[in-house]
């Protein structure tokens, strides 16, 4: 089901790099799409990776990644990727995650994939896990 | 836990193209290395799927996905990604996969990523589900 | 040098997904940039290319391709990706394209990378080049 | 021109990942491919670059690359990349690579994409660039 109020929301653009001989976009695309929202929706609470990668030797990994693939997005779509806080543990958070084409004309909204995708906190050296520091779990929604 | 002895492996090489900057294959590209792996797989059944979009209008389309991620893999490691149907029923398949790196020297094998892709079967022109013809699924193990 | 008054700019930001495990952004993915950006130009003059692939059966293909690099780009750069015709043929353009980050707060702005890119016109069924139909011609600048 | 005798070819499979909407291989996936013959191409002389980069501190970056397209790939071909060393300088390499499929029954080989892709030789962590290191540089053909 939709999300009727999603927390955030990301926009993209289907590009030809997206899409396969089938037509559509590739499936595995949807995790990179996934990860540009997420990405931002950690910018939205102040967070870049690469800081937090370069400065405090930390980094979020995926361990683990759940999709399911509802209705096929082409070429030129604009899509809306939306972020959701399920669970947030001490070292690890759960996202619950949607791929929506909104309506346009007379087209309605379609839901093109969902899923759930869990991070964990690594050390960025040896990718031991590692608490999320409290000045960032504080500031999450 | 590893499958002893999986149906199919089919062997690969990880390329810059495959890490990002965490010095890792990004999570994402394990959906490839899982879906190349099935392309081989059907292939050595004797099935090209380019062959089956253009002469019998047919797609095999993945309709859920699910990855948990164990161990990173590095630039220049060689993976082996075994494929193991584990459920066949007349418009879909239930195919579980890992991705493991062989022990090499001292090294033991370490299974990297494991999941289990459902692929439905649909027309390549409208993307509705269809059956499987059956001279396809008379012959998968 | 910098095209100090480019005709088109795309922005765009750099993901994981586009970094590779030299920590910077991978050198092909500079043509995934490049093409997103004159997706956009065409799109600005308001030509959509999956439309024009379903309903004129017509592609743009790229028929030559060069890049020079000049400095890398990290994780959570913001590029922006310019777009200048060169030359318009009646069945290919070349079209002359940097990546750029901006200036930000003390670093100046940095070209990463310029190239030219040939496109030529053709069936979207056979790949035969065919002239660039002149209601596209006549609106690019 | 085809290369007659190349010096080192890499065959590799085109997977849906690599194809676009247009049903062939999208155009900035053979600068990928070429990255794998080249890496290919180091290894057979024992050079693994994962290593060069943690032990020796040391990456090669592509510092400019041109291609022309000549023909499409698609979907489940067997292509050979080749590797031919053109120029070695004291700190870059220059390699010209073509993308061939291979005469198939009564299909002839086709020359795919062709182009000449410069290499330096930089520090892993600044980017700098430094000299190839003689141990490696006289192994090379």
């Amino acid at each position: 089901m939709f999300d009727p109020a999603p927390h955030f929301v990301h926009t993209l653009r289907v590009y030809w790099e997206d899409t396969d001989a089938g037509g559509v976009v590739f499936y595995a695309n949807y995790l990179k799409y996934f990860e540009r929202a997420r990405t931002e929706w950690l910018r939205s609470y102040g967070f870049e990776q690469e800081s937090l990668r370069t400065h405090e030797g930390l980094l979020f990994v995926v361990t683990q990644a759940g999709a399911r693939y509802r209705a096929p997005a082409r070429l030129d779509d604009l899509l809306e990727i939306s972020v959701h806080l399920e669970h947030r543990g001490q070292a690890s958070l759960a996202i619950a995650q949607q791929a929506v084409r909104p309506a346009r004309g007379e087209a309605p909204a379609t839901l093109l994939a969902e899923g759930t995708i869990r991070i964990g906190c690594v050390d960025a050296g040896t990718f031991r896990p590692r608490r999320i520091p409290s000045h960032i779990l504080d500031r999450l929604p």
